[in-house]
């Protein structure tokens, strides 16, 4: 299974003709027409309209909706509208509403409302996700099927904790193993019963909120059971659909979105998507980081990007408009990670409920003279000239970030220490050092292969399972460099202190030994000096401070203050014929910079325009082509000397190497490389 | 119906003998009567005194403090006390507690408990109502009633959601409508049967509390349904007295109370009151508007204040005393406004539960020579010497501002934009701007009639119902002046979306179409330049901007930054001989102050002191007699010219036009205005 | 009843063998060996170890346990296990757990999740501590009983609320009675039926979480009760092991606890114990304070330090390492103030759940080598030195502070004023500054004896109960001198006003009638300048402002601005020989130690360091020798002339008087003084 065939980068996003008469739909398309729009998303949340009883489909409305698409030569990507139960179904079967982290069984409301292991609910999306597959299977129009919508919550119903107990036994086999696992001898916790277990909420494990539970152990395994069972409704659907349609399946992720394990998901996909809503305008990195985190679940393979909002959000506090520029930048930002669609959410705007005043391609009163619009248009109008250029393109990135699920849960549940290291956060301030430095990035999980890469950086590895510890070492016995970072190696696969020193099973091949780890309030800064090589660097670390003993490591950076002053906070081991860092605090931004910089200077990776801030620099391969986008998200005009000499996408101009090259602000410029022979850049 | 029947302002306040033994009441009386103390509202919360069981009512407390009133020639406004139930009736029938938004049942315990929809409950209060009129209908002391207390708050039981539906019925007649005006195709909402809705709240339609809902349309609803509910009580407890007595009724009102529409209340009193408890000592512009709000309940008739504290509340979390003259400024400022009974809460302190150190006439050890008798005495004999002069008066208001509570709930419920842009501070921010100016300022309700003003504002009116756009542009032709704000004509009755680009049904009236919205953070202030008529303006506005394209409209002020920088955020639309503002921002003050000025000078509307900050202006007229007021809320003494020629209340004092009038911090005076023939000051 | 017996200052903490393999054990007992400890703390989680099954005990772990102590010669303090519940009691018996304060029935988790009516939870509590108590009773390692763990929480469920009933009846006898105290007339809330009564929580009478209730004498009510709820539990459980044992008995408080009246439970106790977690490394005068609390609970006999962090803690966001020095100095610091055991929390650190980052004396590793180890194992060495010079000594304090738990929570649920003055705040400040002046303190409940006192601290006594006003006056006609502080005897036993101006029943004795009380808000000073005897001090208030009429007393110190400017803030009476002060606003620190010199000058009671900041001096009397302990929290070298001569306590160095004393940072000495006949320092 592979992604839906398209001809070119596809464009469009939600669509739901149904809040509308249908005299707008012909409007709708006509706009889609001046927009180059050729794909829509149709029925996400459409089963209380086509299930109006649990006796009786009506597919007329999704009939003329993608009858007329077909007619109008539009694709559709068709969810089976299971994200938001339907009244009736929420009455007549009470168990389909989920009960809360606070132990209240919800009635009807909102959307993601489902009970994943409710009966009703599974029986029933199962059968309308078949009944869907049976009709529409064949439609002209169809290219692929969108499951459910943006996965997540939990539940913590009594079926809930039934099917946690049925995980559980496969998961230990017997409450020995369950209560050495759980470490139950801890507060009288040890279980003699399987029926004695409950879920970990308000009402039991946890106090102050989800954050902090009595037993990480059994926190963390709610969390992946919850994610297991949501993906259980998934697969149950798709498994309906395959009995009628081999056309490929997805279902729109969230990014880097806590509640879910997507890696777990990740092989039930047949290509993966997501929603990009990034938190303010200064969110670059951020969807960098997000874009290569996507890639990274189906090994590099290109992505949809299903929503992104063309101007304002609803959602929160504050909702500015993108500002002139902003949707065509991080558009082709996100196409210079790997994304062959380009969606928006959503193509009309909703009249009522909590979404009427979210931004949208037409807006209530159906202009398309609307700075929105024109944008929407004009950014068709590239990607349709682009054509099929960038379709099956890979990334060649040299470099590998570790992100595990696991370890942001048991990061973020640990009591101790603080709990201002918040996962994300360093995983986040790490990628953005290498992307500053135009490095290509994968995100990948702790499974991952690492033998195409030169460096990995591994943020905060809470947990280290299976055997993480010796594919680094490979890593840097091959002449890679690896980065670890304060408080990796604390916990095993069952959130169990490794009995020895952190960062425990890293401790060798970093060559160090962590004799305690001190916390401060956030804001009070320890200075840190890096030297290495003749450079040095005057930065800071912020939050944990471990006080490392050097076990054949060498010291590169110390302490400057407390009673550990002088003392090592940055390390470097040798390693067969490469290198393994350990960042022993929270260090700032400069001090990310350095270490970054110089590891992948090592390896020749530093990106050619990695002087300009703000400048991002994106490579594409395909075959023998080459593409490499510059994206000025700096806010100020950029004048750089072309790195590599090619022609200029959308517009055929040539370009030479050395020539000047203009970016205004939100300037986009992607080059196709003539490639040359020998070593060029990465 | 109308007005008590009094021979002066009517002066007093609550009065809770039933807490102490009968020896105080005697030591009551005698204070009262040192401090001209006439009216006594009696028995708000004596349910579990005067009902003992359900087949018993002890009316001996209440005989002997009637009695004791009536031989000492005070008037007593009469509770029917049913705004906290008694115990046994809690435990009796539990269905007569109240389920809050987190969908948990109650026990017994607070005040205003009491479901609405309890049919135990509205029984055993009607028929308690009804005793106490059949009693106290002719006893020599009762004036006017008292209905329940302070109503507010909500229920979301299930007799709460059957009412619910049947209220639906009746306005909807249809699910087919229902679902409509809901919009239910969004998030799979379209409800198939009455009973699969369910109250929105936190186990439905909420997250994040009550201003986060999916669906606006069922949570305004609700609301609605809501405040009808809690009138119904109200209503079946006045026609139970009714059926005994013909004094006029009342509740207690709290200002601008969210949570209950009193224009819907409105025509079911006999008259207004209201319990003033500003937030802090800075209050006087909303004091001010409050005042005019209750005013224009009732078209302008005086209303009763019935209560506020003598000196420090006890409810907040810091609860300074009135400074001294404070209590004294802020009575006659209800006077001002329309106030013919000024009531204090309360007159002796309780000894025990919330409200032991609340301030009061009388504190616990009964002094009558403290600072606050004092001050409340010195006050008894002032409105003792003013007569009644001032009943029935009128504020003579050529301005109105619309207020609107459906605009208020859509306005806070909706997502989008920003979320700091809250409507009461809108309509306050506009108001202030008036007061300072010096305009008599009526609060008035959409549907009120607007023949008689020349200045109508409009701040933030998101919901345009009816034909308000139309009376608006009557108001503009006949040359009148319109003002309306951002975020106005967004939403219709459903509080569904027009069709249209904002404002909606505004549009041609001002001339402006919004082609965006754009919002910042709160601080983030985008600078406004206003010119007009060789008078300029350097302001900046805040929140929410609306990019507004002229259409027909001058433009008055522009953006000052961001990629709107130039254009328009202030327009002026000439319609038949008037003038329609359109304000696309919320401007800070400076700029409000130009605008409405400007306006007011267009009518002659400005206040003769409108140069002296701080020192209020207010008209009251009663048949030729015309009394200004000047209210010095400055905090330091002023000195000003007197702009009219007449007397001076209470000293008699004789002041000619022209005269320093010399006023101290917090002082008042009262000038009974020399009509002279020919146009004079509004 | 008394102290357990040992032959010198006992030393180890709480030890959880049952976490590790056996094989660890002896480990472990090596460990303990080098670091000189010889009592641990054993069971206080074991029951779902030690009763795997309500009809089946297992003991075979504990037996294990307790005879490698027995064997290696180390003493057990041995807990009854029940402060956690096994899984299977909470499933059988569903009414063990606890109802929360939302009114949510719990299910298993967490720990201290037993509700104290439940007859299961009691039954089989008393049952297990009897077991304990026969098999045990002559075990040679076992010195004391440990029962529950941290007494503390709250439970609402319908058989507290039946319990709550009884207890009730027993308290008052009849309904009027109840209904008099509670002031039931307020709010319609005259009780008819016991049954009526339900508890005081988010679903009755309370709002904005546990602080804000409608009726102070409920709620007040329900801590007495749930206080003395709890209490019985270890009661029952005491009662139990007295049938097979005498050996002393006692559960660890956790110092000033506001959930749990400590002074009721005191008597209890064969001995007193307590956890020390201050809130931050600034809180030395803090613990001091809660040392002389925990010393006054027994009437001044010597109590154990049950656990403290040997590093740092797990439970707060940021949880720094203690630094050098300190875990030492705090622990004599506790030495200096009566303890004879100076326990950790934990020994050996769990491998996983909420505790797995808590500080420990070996680390996961289990390394002997660690910066913790080697400050505990010197600290244990010293403790050898000492051998039994200190067992039994006492504080010769002459300075008493009244602690009242009634107080503290009347203080905290009143409405009105400022909800910023905090009963504990003030008492630590108070405190704090006759700790600074090296006086010697005992903290005392209200019921004390005051006869041995030449000082009287009284800081803001908001209940007034029995004799207290009385025995005050005593402590003055003979002589001393009594500090009284704002809020003040405002409400007797049932939290009613007294029918009086404040501070009622102190009034006469301050020659002060308090006429109002302002409040402003936080940061909201107002100056006050302190002058008696030619010294002067300009100081401030914040939060509250009693205006204060002088009957009788002198003023002192005067209000600095607002329109009480020049009036009295301070005041001094002169009864008998005695002074008594009046401080009617929260002084800052400068003040409160203007006022506490002063006072403590004139009964000669200032240390003889007491111009040292942060250098803290305690002072222990046993027969006739007398030990006096300099402590350095100053942060810095302090060096001091000896104000005494002696013989420094382990080192057995002779120090002269006027000797300079070289303190380094968390410095710490210990000199037995050489009595000379005279009068010396106290």
């Amino acid at each position: 299974m592979t992604l839906p065939k398209i001809p070119r980068i596809a464009y469009g996003g939600d669509y739901n003709p149904e809040q509308w008469d249908e005299e707008v739909w012909r409007q709708d398309h006509a706009a889609f027409e001046l927009a180059n729009i050729d794909l829509l998303t149709v029925g996400a949340f459409s089963w209380s309209l086509t299930q109006p009883a649990e006796d009786r489909y009506d597919f007329s409305v999704l009939d003329a909706v993608l009858d007329l698409a077909a007619e109008e030569g539009r694709r559709i990507c068709l969810a089976t509208g299971t994200a938001g139960v339907p009244p009736w179904l929420a009455r007549k079967y009470p168990d389909v509403c989920r009960t809360d982290f606070e132990g209240r069984r919800h009635v009807f409301g909102q959307r993601h409302n489902a009970c994943p292991s409710s009966p009703n609910f599974r029986r029933l999306a199962v059968a309308l996700a078949g009944a869907l597959a049976e009709r529409y299977a064949e439609h002209p129009a169809v290219v692929a099927w969108h499951i459910g919508n943006e996965y997540g919550g939990a539940c913590y119903c009594e079926l809930c904790a039934e099917e946690f107990r049925t995980w559980l036994r496969a998961r230990y086999g017997t409450l020995d193993e369950l209560n050495r696992a759980w470490y139950a001898t801890f507060w009288s916790h040890r279980f003699t019963e399987w029926a004695e277990i409950v879920p970990p909420n308000a009402l039991s494990e946890h106090w102050r909120g989800p954050d902090h539970t009595a037993f990480q152990g059994i926190t963390v395994d709610y969390l992946r059971f919850n994610s297991d069972n949501l993906l259980r409704t998934y697969r149950e659907e798709k498994d309906a659909i395959r009995a009628h349609s081999q056309l490929p399946a997805t279902s729109n992720f969230m990014g880097a979105y806590k509640p879910v394990d997507y890696h777990r998901w990740a092989p039930h996909l047949d290509f993966a998507s997501w929603d990009n809503y990034p938190p303010d305008e200064h969110s670059a990195p951020r969807m960098a980081f997000q874009h290569a985190l996507l890639r990274g679940l189906k090994d590099g393979q290109p992505f949809w990007l299903m929503e992104q909002a063309p101007s304002a959000t609803a959602t929160r506090d504050v909702n500015p408009v993108k500002r002139p520029g902003v949707m065509r930048l991080w558009s082709w930002q996100a196409v210079a990670h790997g994304a062959e669609f380009v969606g928006f959410f959503q193509m009309r705007r909703s009249r009522g409920a909590c979404e009427k005043e979210f931004g949208s391609v037409l807006d209530h009163a159906g202009r398309t003279d609307t700075r929105t619009f024109r944008e929407v248009a004009a950014l068709g109008a590239e990607f349709d000239a682009v054509g099929n250029a960038l379709l099956g393109a890979r990334t060649p990135a040299r470099v590998a970030l570790l992100f595990d699920w696991d370890s942001w849960w048991a990061r973020e549940l640990t009591d101790g220490h603080s709990r201002h290291l918040r996962y994300l956060d360093v995983a986040l301030a790490h990628h953005r050092a290498l992307w500053d430095a135009g490095a290509q990035v994968d995100v990948v999980p702790v499974t991952a292969r690492l033998e195409g890469y030169d460096v990995v950086v591994v943020p905060t590895l809470e947990m280290a399972k299976g055997d993480i510890a010796e594919r680094l070492e490979a890593v840097a016995r091959r002449g890679g460099s690896v980065v670890i970072t304060a408080m990796s190696g604390r916990v095993d696969e069952d959130v169990l202190a490794f009995r020895a020193d952190p960062p425990g099973p890293f401790a060798d091949l970093a060559g160090v030994r962590v004799a305690e780890t001190d916390a401060r309030f956030p804001g009070e800064l320890n200075p840190v000096t890096l030297a290495a090589a003749g450079s040095e660097c005057a930065t800071s670390g912020e939050h944990v401070f471990e006080l490392l003993e050097a076990a054949g490591a060498d010291v590169v950076g110390t302490y400057g203050s407390d009673f550990y002053a002088g003392t090592p906070a940055v390390t470097r081991n040798h390693v067969g014929e490469g290198e393994v860092w350990y960042i022993g605090t929270a260090l700032d931004g400069a001090g990310l910079d350095w270490v970054h910089r110089g590891v992948l200077a090592r390896h020749d990776l530093l990106g050619p325009y990695a002087d300009h801030p703000g400048l991002e620099y994106a490579v594409r391969t395909v075959g023998d082509r080459r593409f490499e986008f510059l994206l000025n998200h700096s806010g100020e005009a950029v004048e750089v000397p072309a790195a590599s000499a090619g022609t200029v996408l959308v517009t055929g101009d040539r370009v030479e190497g050395g020539q000047l090259l203009q970016l205004p602000p939100t300037g986009v410029l992607v080059l196709e490389v003539e490639r040359v022979p020998g070593p060029g850049p990465k």
